[in-house]
């Protein structure tokens, strides 16, 4: 199924700049991409926050939600508990097909709890998955899982693979996405003992894998989607992140060391600029939550205006996608042939 | 026991600037530092590798081992069939008492597996570990494993954590250092299973336990130790190696993307090398081996001379300061208190 005018619901509370850049992403995706969006939060604050973008946009309409959920909640017990807060009403706004995709930068556990709760999991699943786009070098890279399961099996990751794989083809655009294992050697057979098993299953799978890759190759787009264990996705989303600054502050304190250094470097501050954003993953917008029953993107709890307008428009592009339909036949492909060859699905 | 002119064996054969980069490192180390090298590997390569050197410093014998062990070999098979080998041989002078400490920017498993073959463990250790030290914010901080245990158990992660702060405190001098676990998440509770319950020895144990720690903090020195299993430390080394090629390589080319960048560019690359070397783990000698019944140092394989020649002191360091003593020592309190509490002593 594919949607020509999609609908984004967006909590407008979620994240560190929550509401004001969140509410302005809606404004820049709203006018200048033509997403139709839904901003959900208490309507006082967004119609304050949109007063300050002159005429409401509209492609924006704003659907009440009185709670909020913060970052630091304990995710299950305040999806389960807060059904008025921004993320709980975004979500049925899918469920209740009023809306095609929902965009948080808020609480991440408490949007993959709800998205279960509220949407519920795509048939055959075993787990959704939270995905970051990777756009380092240009070329872009899909890493999953990157903390939704700290403790993971081989056949959610294979699962994973092919989720990702599904919308790497349908919402980016590649012909027979190439697959990696994150690992910690080339070589088959390398590995602990949740990568050698996985390895089996990617190898003996359709999709288009290529091996393993190690942590060197993350950050250069090599692969189209690299799949991970929850616990290893998110301690190196960090790490990278940790290095980025690490580095460009020490390129700071480097010309700051010499005044002919800092002379050089005031002409250089607009290349440092760009190299900054280029390491940093949040000005791509959300990664998806895949394996629930409708389409939910996640950003970064630091993300800006920029950030959620992008965001906004990539969810629009995947509910035009068909992503979602191709991820459930993915599934039904594999419990055909599974049927087809006597053996169980899933566990 | 401490030793006062320890002598440190040396693979001149192992990594991939062998032999050229490893004898220039051992001549530095022996003339600059003081440091009293045996020099292993076949002799005649060793002594025209010297003779470039002029004239052969006192400080360096050389000791003849015809066989070489390869980057890319087996480990363990290598190990145990190439008894002479530069690494076989050098592992031997430390059992027979010839030397004191023992360093390879070669194969790191056959290292490994050659160090509990022919020294055997530290009586009580269930695992050794391979260490990082990672100076880039000028502070240390060593991280374990590296590479070693890809599948780890918490109780090997405790005693790579008691053995790494008695390493901290004998050779770099920290009192009562910090000791922290990598994880998703600062609160107690985060984590996948092993860190979970990891978290727990930790925080009974008499270690200066400060908690998670996200991969964020890794490159900023904010610990002495961190903790973590060998799968996620390997993974992440060659993630931040990766991203600090990654961030370094995409300012180059900004710089190169106009004339008067370049201009400035050029007045700046005295602070981008020095930067470079911040970032760069490598710079700063070799890792320790912890839980052998030895002193064994693993540098990178891409070693220069100043690397060797910097490992080749900390190694010397290590033998005077007691370290091998303090770490059988925790093990024998902690079998003691075990005991007393009658209670099996590891697994």
């Amino acid at each position: 199924m594919t949607i020509s005018d999609p609908v984004v619901a967006l909590d407008a509370m979620g994240g560190d700049n929550a509401p004001g850049e969140i509410v302005h992403g809606a404004v820049l995706a709203a006018r200048d991409l033509g997403v139709r969006v839904a901003l959900v939060g208490p309507e006082e604050v967004l119609q304050a926050e949109l007063a300050k973008h002159g005429a409401r946009p509209e492609r924006i309409t704003v659907v009440h939600a009185p709670q909020v959920i913060d970052m630091k909640e304990p995710p299950a017990q305040a999806a389960r508990q807060k059904k008025e807060s921004s993320i709980v009403v975004g979500l049925k706004l899918i469920k209740s097909g009023k809306a095609d995709a929902f965009v948080s930068a808020g609480n991440t556990g408490a949007i993959m709890a709800g998205g279960i709760m509220y949407i519920g999991r795509v048939r055959g699943i075993e787990r959704p998955s939270i995905a970051a786009l990777m756009p380092l070098s240009g070329k872009l890279t899909l890493l999953l899982d990157v903390g939704a399961n700290a403790d993971a099996r081989p056949s959610y990751m294979l699962q994973w693979a092919q989720m990702a794989a599904a919308y790497m083809e349908r919402v980016w655009k590649r012909e027979n996405p190439t697959v990696a294992l994150l690992n910690i050697g080339e070589e088959e057979g390398k590995g602990n003992t949740l990568t050698q098993e996985t390895y089996d299953l990617l190898k003996a799978s359709s999709l288009n894998f290529i091996g393993n890759v190690e942590g060197r190759e993350l950050p250069f787009g090599t692969v189209d989607v690299i799949v991970t264990d929850g616990f290893t996705g998110n301690v190196v989303v960090k790490t990278m992140e940790g290095m980025a600054d690490y580095v460009m502050g020490e390129i700071r304190s480097a010309i700051k060391s010499r005044p002919w250094y800092m002379a050089a470097g005031v002409l250089l501050l607009p290349a440092f600029g760009k190299v900054r954003k280029k390491t940093d993953y949040r000005e791509y917008g959300a990664g998806p939550l895949l394996g629930t029953n409708g389409l939910v993107f996640i950003g970064h709890g630091r993300s800006d205006a920029k950030a959620i307008s992008s965001a906004l428009r990539v969810a629009a592009e995947s509910a035009r996608s068909g992503m979602l339909e191709a991820i459930r036949q993915t599934v039904l492909a594999k419990a055909g042939a599974a049927l087809a060859a006597d053996e169980p699905v899933g566990e």
